[in-house]
Order: C-alpha cells, then structure tokens, then sequence
C-alpha cells in the first residue's frame, strides 16, 4: 500500500485514534502521524509508546500542514474542537471525525470550518469495550464497514482519497446520508447498549439477588450484556443527547414490542412466543453469512 | 477420576445431553452411557456418531437399570418423560434433569416419582446459541457453575454424589432453593434473552432500515443480540410460560429503569446518564476476576 496523506493529525487519543495510527503504519497510509490528546496523562503515554511520529501539546499545533485532520473525541465535544482548530488548517486539507452520531456533528463542525478545506464526516463501525492510547490494535477495522456521510458540496476527489485510507486500514466502506445513518446506528448500537446498559443496573440494583449471585452465574445470557455496558459512559452519554430522536424513536418501538411479548407471557401464549423467537434466526444466520461473526459456539467462551 | 455411576440414562439428546457424554467420557464417570430422544432422526445421529455406549428407542428402556437418569428435554415436556418412566426406574436410583426452570419442574416430576428413587434437581450454567446431537463438546462445562436444588427430603448422599458427576465434568457446584435460582436465572439469563429475541425483532420489523443493513453494521454492539437471540425458539418458549412471575417481575423492574433512562436522554440530562453507565461497570469487572469472562477486547472477534 502506498502513502495516501503525507501528514495525519490525530486529535484525541483513545481506542479509535490509536487504532487508526497502528493501521496506518500497518500500510504505510500516512507521511507523518501527528498526534494530540486533551490530557497531560495521555499526551505522555502516547510519547512514551511512540503511538504517533509526533505528539503536540495543542490541537491548533497538530494540525498546522496536515493533509488530513481526524476528529476523534466524544461527540459532544467536537464543536468546540473545530472552532479551536479552524484559524491553524491548511487550505486544501480535509477534515474528518470518527463520532457515532453524524448529524449533529455535521451541525456542530461545518459551521466553524474555512471553505478552503474539505469536511468529510466518518464513523468506523469498529469498537470494543475499553478506551484510552493503549487500548488500539491494527486489526479493529479489518474486514468491518465504515460509513462517509459527505455534505453537501463536499469535494468528491476528497471523499475518495479518505475512502481509499479507510479501505487501506482494512475497512469495507460504504456511503450514506447523516439522518440514515443515524437511524440505522439508533438500531445497530444506540438501542442495544442502552438496553445492556439498563438491564445490567437492573441487575445491579436488585436487593433479593446479590452482586455475587450475578457475577458468578453470569455465563448463561447476561455476561453479553456486561462486555456492551462496560464501554466508556462519556462517550455513550454524549451519543445518547445527540442522536436523541433516533434513539428515542427505536426504544418506543422496542418497548411495544416488549410489552406484546410479556402480554404472552402473562397469558400463556406459546405460539406467539415460538414464533418470534424462530423469525429473529434469519437475521443471525445473515450476519455469519456476511462474516461479521462467526457461528462458533459462544465464541469458545464456554470454554476457557 | 474414577466411576460415579454404573450406568446414566440420558433422555434426550441435545446440546446438554451430548455435552455430558462427552464430558462424563472425558473422565471415565460413567460405566455405561445410555441415551435416547423423541425422534428417530436424532436417535440414528447418536447411533451414528457413537454418542452414547447405546442407543435405545424409547424413555422406558433407556432407563431400565440405570442408577442415574437425566432428563434433558424442554421444561415443559418433563412432566410427561417423568410419568412415561416412572414404573421402570430401577429403586434407589437418582433422577435428575438439566431444565433451565426449577420449581415448575419440581412440581410437574415430583409428583410421579416412586418413593423408591431420589430426586435431585440441577442446572448447568452452561450453554451456546446451538441445539440438538452434535452441537455438544466435552468443555462445555468447564469452569462454569452447577446449580442443584435438592427438594426437602432428598437423601443427602444422593445429592453428594450427583455433586462428585458434575465437578467430574469440570463444573463448580452450588447449591440453591428452588425459588431462589428461578429469581436468579430470571436475572441472569431468562430477561436477557428475552430482552435480546424483543431488539432483534424490532430491527427485523423496521421498514426504513433494511435487513442487508441491520446485517452488515451489526458489528456496533447488536452482534452480541443475535447471537442471544439464535437460541432453540422450544427451549427458551418452555423457559418463560414456566418462569412467568420472576421474569415478568425482573421485565417490570427493567421497564422502569429504561423509562427513566429514556427520560433522561430526552431532558437532556446528561449526568444522570453518566452515573447509570458508571456504576454498570463495576459488575463487569467483577465477571472478569471471578473467570466467568475474559477481558479481551471484544473477544478478538474485531479481528476476524
Ligand atoms: N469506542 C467505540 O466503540 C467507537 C466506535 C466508533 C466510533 N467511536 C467514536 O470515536 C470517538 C472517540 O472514541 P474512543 O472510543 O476512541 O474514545 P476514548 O478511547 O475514550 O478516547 C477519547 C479521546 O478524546 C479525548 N477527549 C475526551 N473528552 C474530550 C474533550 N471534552 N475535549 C477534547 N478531547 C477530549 C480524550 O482525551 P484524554 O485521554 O486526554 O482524556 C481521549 O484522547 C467518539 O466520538 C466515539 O463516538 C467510538
Ligand atoms: N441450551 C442451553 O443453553 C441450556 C443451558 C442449560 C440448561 N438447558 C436446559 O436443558 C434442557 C435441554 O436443552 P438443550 O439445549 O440440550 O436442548 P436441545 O439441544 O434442543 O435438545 C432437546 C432434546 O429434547 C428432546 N425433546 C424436545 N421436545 C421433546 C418432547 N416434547 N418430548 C420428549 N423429548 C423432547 C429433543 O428430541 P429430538 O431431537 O428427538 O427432537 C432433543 O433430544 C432444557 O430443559 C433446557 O432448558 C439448556
């Protein structure tokens, strides 16, 4: 693979930006990678690991001759970045984020940024359940979909050469509007984590059923939800207020659903209860058919 | 290991059963295996496979001189395997079963069990989305825990000795009152599922939202989900007519909860979603020290 941008700023330094470097590497995409995070603490332990080329004490350095500048902190402090960031951008460079949500950063972003650079929004659908510099690994992207959500207006040579860094870091990559998007991630993610995360306080918070009891008998079901609702909560709070309506929306129709299902419950009616349960496999042979898992049993989680 | 059991009739032969010949196997526990299932299909696969040391064509002669017996069918059809064998079971024989519910099944067995046998209820806190003859392996058990609920009377040794198979089979055993694992398991594991079937359901319903795309960007966290949801749609029917009140009561608490956190998104309120999604983590923690889950991010499966 050959070199796509000669300099990468990366601002923020969590599991997404740090992924984003060792992939990089991996192919050679970047000239330079340039990095910074908010925190002091961060910002050393990126030095001493040599996550990046080049780490600044400031977002306004770090993007000073960058070709590409990637936004990779929680959604709701993207704002304030681009308009900190906005006077010191090269004319020509394009600018991109990773958040979860795409509307309401396309809205809190575009309106800081100079016509002479490109915004093209992104969102790697790639993550695990830890956070910070040293959680990254090369292979997060490999073989999973990234969305570009283009703006209107957005140059297409741009939005080709970040798709080509994005195919380079082993990612599929797709198009698609930022309210799509969003609806689509409200059902893929949004709703099922904070579902995970409300049955696991549920869990927690029973009196008749100890913390212990829960831990320890965990493997049959729950223990999928605790790896889902172990992820960073200022992330998940800033996705949760910012894709507020899609969220909102999918819960609404799951909490219907949840109610016809207790109904049959309450009311002894098997064939209804059979039923849903049998059509909701299609859908799980589709995700193995499409390599995003695998059908071994548990995952050889049984048995370790 | 040596012999617990000269001989243990397995009456049906699905993921548990299977399992347990193979583990019972693994360490020599067992002087002779017998089984048999419901369908001829099942039953020529076991014969095939050299599932059991025999294979017999019905219940009634599976158990004929066995000193234990394990019904390894659906809840909701233990009853009636119970009546079927009664009049065979060899006295002094220790009868048990593997059933995800447990006082539905205490009052639905008890009742036709000869005074003559011992009656120990159990559950494995072990499973995988697959089912029937060849989905079991010898691991299964390993490492996770073995409830038995002994029912009042039951002789102390039996229960001793049924403790000795499970631990041959690489499980930790614990002991609990009937109402008490179905509260638990209701925790653990029967509102998860249903939580899971409930969310998998709704993406499957959405018009705007297409299957392909559900499939595709499932790897954000709804995976996990389907993967639930791909359980035996006759299992987990069984499980929730005949563990009614403590799911419904635990879906009731959970309702609640999501409510109150779908009111915070909406107002809003982002501390109040910051606190939830902090507390949830410590249980998560507790899963990994306890063995019951490993920390790897996301189980290598961003990898594959
Ligand atoms: N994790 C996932 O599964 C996933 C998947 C796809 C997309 N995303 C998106 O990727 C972005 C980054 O997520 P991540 O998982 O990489 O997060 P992370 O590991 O928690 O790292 C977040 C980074 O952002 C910095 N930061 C936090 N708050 C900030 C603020 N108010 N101002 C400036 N910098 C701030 C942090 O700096 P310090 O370390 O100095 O505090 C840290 O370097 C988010 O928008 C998220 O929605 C996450
Ligand atoms: N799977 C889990 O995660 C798990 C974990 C712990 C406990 N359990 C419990 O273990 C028991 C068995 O589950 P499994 O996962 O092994 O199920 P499975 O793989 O689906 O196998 C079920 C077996 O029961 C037989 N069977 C089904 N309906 C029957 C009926 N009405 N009368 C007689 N036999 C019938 C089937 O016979 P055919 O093959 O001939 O149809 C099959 O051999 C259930 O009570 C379940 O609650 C399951």
């Amino acid at each position: 693979m050959s070199m796509i941008y000669r300099r990468v700023a990366l601002i923020g330094l969590g599991l997404i930006a740090s992924s984003m470097a060792h992939a990089m590497r991996r192919a050679g995409l970047a000239g330079e990678i340039v990095g910074t995070a908010r925190t002091p603490a961060t910002r050393a332990i990126a030095r001493e690991d040599g996550l990046c080329d080049r780490v600044t004490d400031t977002a306004a350095e770090a993007v000073i001759g960058a070709d590409l500048v990637v936004l990779c902190v929680p959604v709701g402090a993207m704002g304030a970045l681009a308009a900190e960031i906005a006077p010191h951008l090269a004319p020509g460079a394009t600018v991109t984020d990773v958040g979860s949500v795409k509307r309401s950063v396309i809205d809190a972003v575009a309106p800081h940024l100079p016509d002479s650079v490109h915004f093209v929004p992104a969102h790697p659908l790639a993550g695990t359940e830890h956070s910070g510099p040293r959680s990254g690994f090369a292979e997060l992207f490999d073989n999973r979909w990234c969305l570009l959500v283009p703006v209107p207006g957005t140059d297409a040579s741009a939005t080709a050469r970040l798709r080509a860094l994005w195919e380079g870091m082993g990612s599929n990559v797709d198009e698609m509007d930022a309210d799509h998007h969003d609806l689509v991630l409200a059902v893929t993610s949004h709703a099922p984590h904070l579902i995970a995360y409300t049955m696991v306080g549920v869990a927690d918070d029973l009196r008749r059923v100890t913390d212990s009891e829960v831990i320890k008998y965990s493997a049959a079901g729950f223990r999928d939800f605790t790896r889902i609702a172990a992820s960073d909560p200022t992330m998940w709070r800033d996705v949760f207020l910012n894709n507020r309506e899609a969220t909102l929306e999918i819960l609404g129709r799951f909490t219907e659903e949840l109610f016809a299902l207790q109904r049959a419950i309450r009311t002894g009616d098997g064939d209804h209860l059979h039923a849903y349960f049998t059509r909701t496999r299609a859908i799980r042979r589709g995700i193995i058919e499409a390599g995003q898992d695998t059908d071994a049993p548990d995952f050889g989680r049984g048995t370790r």
